[in-house]
Formats: C-alpha cells, sequence, structure tokens
C-alpha cells in the first residue's frame, strides 16, 4: 500500500496535460529571440511549484531566470536537491519533424514535443513525486529543494555564478538529476560518467565579400573550400582526432573499465537501428561504447557558407563558418583543448585565407563515485519504480553544471534518468515515453521515501 | 550635330528615374519566392517600349517570360537584335549591402541596387538610345528588335526553347549585347570570348537525421565533416581541378593568345584591390588573366549542413549539402564534365555516408569572331560614345545564350559591355555609374546610325 503512487495513477491523465502546458513554451535558451518564452517558462514553473505546496521563487540572472523551490519541514530529516533544466534546444517544423515542435501531440505511448525527454518531461517526474506525496501523506518524508535552471543547452552560465556566489541556498545532502537516458524500458541505468565538452566557431575569410565567379573564380582562394581543406585535416584517417596533444590529458581506461563499458548488451546493429547511418565510423582501437562513453570527440555541428537558397548563385563566397563541438573526458581542461586546436588550425591555415575561432563555451567531465551510499538507494527506487535492478553506465553526453555540484557542493549526483536512447532528443520527433515518466513519478517517489531511513 | 544624342542630354534625369522604376522591382529569377515580381518587372518593360514607339508583348513560357519588341520600319536596311535580361542574382540588405537592394540610391555618380549594371542599366542604355533616335528624328535608321528574358540568371531554358521552336522571330543581321564590363571607365573593351558553365549540388547523408553528439558523436561519419573530406579532394595542392578528365577537352591557348590576354593592363595589386583576397590562388602554370579568361575553374559558390542559427546545438547533422558551379572554356561538354564530376565523387566517398548530385544547369562557352566587319562598326560607335578605341578582351563569366544566337541564328553577336569590373555584380552594393549609363546611350546610338551605311 503506498498512498501517494496510488494518487500519481489516479492522476496520470491531468499530469501528462501539466506537462504538455509547460511543453508548449519554446523555451529555447541560445537563440535571443526567445528570452520572453524563458521567463514564460521559469514563471510557469514557478507558479506551478507554489500551487502543489512548495515555496517557489524566480531567481533573476544576467541570462535567462532560474526557478528554485523547496519544502523543508522535514526537520532532521536529509535534504534532497533535485536539479533540471526548463530550456530545450531549437526546434522548427522543417528540420524533418511530423508534428509542431511546440504542440505536444501524444502518439501511441509517446508524447512528442520539443523537450519533451530533455529535460521537461523529466525532472516534471519529481515535480508530480512530491505533488503526490504532499496530497498523500500530507508532508515529504525529506526536505526537499529544487532547481530547475534555464542555460543547460547553452553553458550553465548563470547557475554556476550562482554557486559560487550563493552556495547555501543549495546546500543539500545528495542532488538528483534526471537528464539522461536508458537502452530500453525494461533495464534501467544510472549513469556514472559524463563528458565535458567545448563549442566554438571556426570562420574562414578571404575576399572583402561574395565575388562573381566568373570575373574573379579560379584566382581566389575560396572560403567554403578553404574551410573544408581546414575541417578536413582535424581527423586522421583511422578517425582519430589530429589536433597534436587533444588526447594528452584523457585519463586512460582500465582493463576493468573498459570490461564494464563493453558489458552492455548494444551490438552494432542497435547502433544502426539507432542511426541509420550506412557503416560505423570513429577512433581506431575503441569499441563503438567506449567512442561514446569513454573517448574525447570533435564534431561538426553547422557549416554555412555562400547561396544556401533555392537555386544557384554564380558567386565565390566572402566567407565560411562552421560551428564545431568537442566532447572531453575526465582529466581534459576546455580551455587547453580548444587553445591546441587554435594552434593547429592556425598552423595549418594557408596564407591565401584568414581564420577566426570564437570561444562559445566549455565544461570538464565528469565521474560519479559508484560506491556512496545514496547511490544504493537510488538503485532500490529503481527496483521498486521498474521491478528491474539498475546497471551502471558511462554517458557520452554531458551535464555541464554536475561538476560544479560535485566539487563546489560537496554533493553526490544521482543521474537518475528517465530517458530512453531513442527519444531522439536534440533531434526532430523528440519524445518521452508515458510509460518511463509515469516509471519516473514511481521511482522519484521510492528514493524520496528510502532516503527517510537511510541517514536516520 | 546629333539631336538623338542632344535629346539623351537634355532628358538624363528622366532616363535614371525610370531605370530606378525598374531597378526597383525584385525580379530574381532562381528563387520561385519572386515569381510575380517576374511578371511585374515583364510588364513595365512591355509597357514602356510601347509608351516608346516599339510594337512590344510579353511572351509567356514555361517559367519566367520574355519581353520581346520591335521597329521594323526601316526597309531594307540591317536589323540589329538587341538582347538583355530583366532578372537579377538574388539579394538581401544582411548579405552585406549599405542600402536595401531594391530601393535604388544615387551616391558619387552611382546608381546603387542589385541588377543595376546586371544587367537592367545595361540593356535599358538601348532602350533609351532607341527612344532618343525616334524622338529627335522620328525614324531609326536600321530596324531593331529587342528581346529581354528573365532567365539569365537561371539557365536561360526559355529564350532558348524560343530560339528552337520559333527562330523566324529573331532572325537580324546582328545581336548586341550589353551585359559585359570593363576594367576602368577610360578604356572600353569589346568581349571576344566567354566562359560556359554548369552548377549542381552535391549532398552527403549518413544518420537519417541530426542525432546528439553526445549519444551519438565519435561513432557516426558526420555528414558535414565527409563532404569537408569530398571537397577538399576536388582541388589538387597546386590549385589543378583534380577530377580525371576535367582538362581533356580544354583547347590549348596558342602563344599568341596567351600573349593577348596578358597585354591587357592588370596586375596582381588591381586583382587584390578588386577582390580585397589577402593572396592569389589558382591554377599552377597560368596567369590569373589566363585562370580568369581562358581556363576552366570549379567553385564552391554554397554549403549549409546543421545548425547555423545563434548559439550552438549539440548535434551531428544528418546531411550536408554544397553548391558547386563550373566555368567551362571552349570545346568542354557541360554534360560530359558533370558525368566525370560525379564519377569522380562517387569514387572517394566513403560507405560510411552517401552522395546524391543534382544537375542544376550548363551551358557551352562562347567565342566571338573578331574579323566580322560589325565588330568594326562597334569599335567605332565606342570611338564615338568614348572618345578612345576599344580593346577586344576575353571575359571570364558567361552568357549562356550567346553560343545559341550564334549556332542556332547564325547570328554575329557583339558584346558591347558598359559595366566596370568593380560594380560588384552578384554581391553587395551592386552598383552602374551614371557616365557609363550615359556613354552607352552615346555608343548604342553611334553604333544603330553606323549601321546604315555599313550595308547599303
Amino acid at each position: 500500500m503506498n498512498p501517494a503512487l496510488d494518487f500519481a495513477h489516479a492522476h496520470a491523465a491531468r499530469f501528462r496535460q501539466e506537462l504538455a502546458d509547460l511543453l508548449r513554451i519554446p523555451s529555447i535558451s541560445t537563440d535571443p529571440a526567445y528570452a520572453q518564452e524563458m521567463i514564460q517558462a521559469a514563471d510557469w514553473l514557478v507558479n506551478h511549484l507554489n500551487a502543489i505546496g512548495l515555496r517557489a521563487e524566480r531567481i533573476d540572472t544576467q541570462r535567462h531566470p532560474m526557478v528554485y523551490a523547496e519544502w523543508m519541514n522535514a526537520g532532521d530529516a536529509p535534504t534532497v536537491l533535485v536539479y533540471g533544466h526548463y530550456d530545450v534546444q531549437p526546434a522548427d517544423k522543417s528540420d524533418g519533424w511530423h508534428t509542431a515542435p511546440f504542440e505536444p501531440v501524444e502518439h501511441e505511448g509517446k508524447i512528442y514535443a520539443r523537450g519533451a525527454t530533455d529535460d521537461k518531461g523529466q525532472f516534471f517526474a519529481h515535480v508530480k513525486a512530491v505533488e503526490a506525496l504532499l496530497q498523500a501523506d500530507g508532508k515529504l518524508p525529506v526536505n526537499v529543494k529544487f532547481i530547475i535552471e534555464g542555460e543547460e543547452e547553452a553553458g550553465s552560465g548563470s547557475i554556476r555564478h550562482f554557486i559560487d556566489t550563493q552556495p547555501d541556498q543549495l546546500r543539500a545532502d545528495v542532488c538528483i538529476i534526471s537528464d539522461t537516458s536508458m537502452v530500453n524500458i525494461d533495464q534501467p541505468v544510472i549513469i556514472n560518467a559524463l563528458r565535458g565538452g567545448i563549442a566554438f566557431e571556426l570562420r574562414v575569410t578571404g575576399p572583402r565579400q561574395d565575388l562573381h565567379s566568373g570575373m574573379f573564380g579560379g584566382t581566389v582562394h575560396n572560403p567554403a573550400l578553404a574551410l573544408a581543406e581546414i575541417l578536413s585535416q582535424l581527423h586522421h584517417p583511422d578517425g582519430r582526432v589530429a589536433v597534436p596533444g587533444f588526447y594528452d590529458d584523457v585519463r586512460p581506461l582500465t582493463d576493468d573499465e573498459r570490461a564494464a563499458i563493453n558489458a552492455l548488451n548494444w551490438t552494432e546493429s542497435d547502433w544502426q537501428e539507432a542511426t541509420g547511418a550506412p557503416a560505423p565510423w570513429g577512433e581506431s582501437g575503441y569499441s563503438l561504447l567506449e567512442r561514446i562513453g569513454a573517448r574525447p570527440t570533435l564534431e561538426i555541428s553547422g557549416m554555412s557558407s555562400g547561396y544556401t537558397g533555392s537555386g544557384f548563385k554564380s558567386i565565390v563566397p566572402g566567407s565560411a563558418s562552421a560551428k564545431i563541438g568537442c566532447r572531453l573526458v575526465a582529466d581534459q581542461d576546455p580551455q587547453r583543448v580548444f587553445e591546441r586546436i587554435r594552434t593547429y588550425i592556425e598552423q595549418i591555415t594557408p596564407p591565401t585565407v584568414q581564420v577566426d575561432l570564437t570561444w562559445g563555451r566549455g565544461f570538464p567531465a565528469s565521474l560519479v563515485n559508484i560506491d556512496h551510499p545514496v547511490m544504493q538507494t537510488a538503485v532500490q527506487a529503481y527496483e521498486s519504480g521498474w521491478g528491474v535492478r539498475p546497471v551502471f553506465k558511462r554517458e557520452g553526453g554531458s551535464i555541464p553544471i554536475v561538476g560544479d555540484f560535485q566539487q563546489k557542493l560537496g554533493l553526490p549526483v544521482v543521474l537518475m534518468g528517465f530517458g530512453l536512447d531513442s527519444d531522439n532528443l536534440h533531434g526532430p520527433d523528440e519524445h518521452f515515453s508515458i510509460a518511463m515518466f509515469e516509471r519516473g513519478i514511481a521511482t522519484s517517489i521510492a528514493f524520496l521515501q528510502l532516503m527517510q531511513p537511510e541517514l536516520e
């Protein structure tokens, strides 16, 4: 008998409608055009968290607001800090969506919308767990704090500044983050490593503006060609990053770690099904799972030059740009990696063009200690919510703020993801499984209840 | 005493206002969004040509309309066909324009607008020459036909079809085309060679859609990277096009031709002033003027992949595309060159991605016989309009229809350009010198008057 769980079951349909209301707000943090929608989403959350019985407030920052909420009436019981982010990746129907990205649609047990799994649906499971406990029991078994930021997809600058300047407000005994995913719904996963990252823009210029290709083509080093030549030299033919020193600080994998990574039942055909790509590619000497979870990468995320509209334009473009992102692993310093890339690119740039690199953002990788007692509580919570014992896994993605929670607030961080690898986060048709949402709520209820005896 | 010239001088301000009215219509042929503006521009011309005393009509086609006009009352006198095009290259203020591209502005003796020099301003000089002759003399010294097409920047498909199916309507003794330029205002140039061209799109696909770079980066061959790798292999390091057979059919230059090309007073510092690029680039073994006028080229005119908005998006793009254009010289077959490029690209494409090439358009190069008597008439007309004897020059650009006029209608073609190399056609701040417009009108009046005794 678990009245909170019963309450959650009874109100499942309303919970999904509320999530849909939140998903309807296009809270895109990287595009300044959506600044107003960011405020709208933050206000929606403050109102909602107040309404379910927490004390919530909007914290304005230099950029996008954060949402803070707390219920601190459990006395000496431990304090659980739930972190989430309400900002989402950019999305436009023309990117290949089958439905409008900010008009949530339920279809075959899934909720389709930008942000459904990353991260609105996932952190909202904890919000609904807290509501269910408060409604069923009149109180929570532990003290709870929520911090929901609006810059996770944009470098987490404001929350990082907040942790530096007002660390006391986020003091807790454990931090829970649901912003990761598992291979399939039947096998829950707790993530014990996240990659870091940097993002920067590389711009090549040559002529002072677009030129007529008949009048000047063949005499000017085409910036689009020069960019292509530079980009093609950033990897060796065997898939290794060619930037000198790129791997210098990478902590080598032990045999045990490699065995653990490769123990996951995920084959090349799983990879092919998930990606649709014709054949694997990447750093030689490492398995697909090692490349994703344990090795740094360098990827082009966008590229543009010249005329890209309909038809053709007879020009030599005046410039060409690429957006580049690296995933980093433990012990790589973001700034140092960027400087090595800059040095190499400047070195290989011919005298016929100019290059300019613009730093976007950077954050280090983080490893989570799986021996901490709260990790075992999380294991039990999953067993309760899922009926299956979770496994540990290294994740290829990044949650920039985890390192700050660990190092600056000294918090053990439990990466209690409720997403699926196939949710297509960051791509078109992002979605979140209704079953995962409901099991997530159940797992969160179980975790909060299990935390009570834990530190008694 | 030349009453027509006097009339042109007296009405110079009105002539410029009329040109500005035409320049205000954004007649962009390559973008289907401007189909209505194409019709608007054609109708404007029909009305204008009728108003000045010609019999004008709009000829609708499968794509954009053409404008035809004639004055055939000169009996046995020769017939001069004036060709022009009212379509323009795409233009947007954000491309770097200092003024709106379709709001013409006069500044320091120049008219700034998209299409000012290419080609509205240039063919309009002939329209105004005909008006001046009709107003001053009550008649023209020769029969005159105008054919103004709307697809010069888009492959000239409709006029080519018209020449094939209704050649009689364009029968004449000579074809005059003003759609080229000279180095400086003091030295008029008659072009005796034009390059041909092809345009196509190269698209690289891999994953079925954009992927999260943390979850799949490092295992998928990034289509933007694969495109860069392919593009970087299209030229040898010494600037030669690397496609096997690309130069096979190129007619070699004789020593005399090379001497004539290089006799033009145009140095590397002229090149630098015109382009603003740091250092020359291109096919080794050929001078800058040879590369532009007499050698084929392969240029990227546009490139796009992934996220190109503000900020960053953590994806591996699902695809990457490049628009590519080649300039061709005499004896190269457009279709054969395209097939050689396709074969080579398919050959160098790795099994980790797919490529797709889409044909855009193609047309052969053309050479003009400088010994024909009408060329000497053109020389005299320039001497009259400019006060300076013109020189002959090979032009790097293309006018797709010239080959058809020569081969299918058997017309000698005189490329009587009134533009300047520095007019920035196809780029931002395209402009046309008012002095060139006025000398163009004077040259056209002189040419039509000189044509009369010529064949008496």
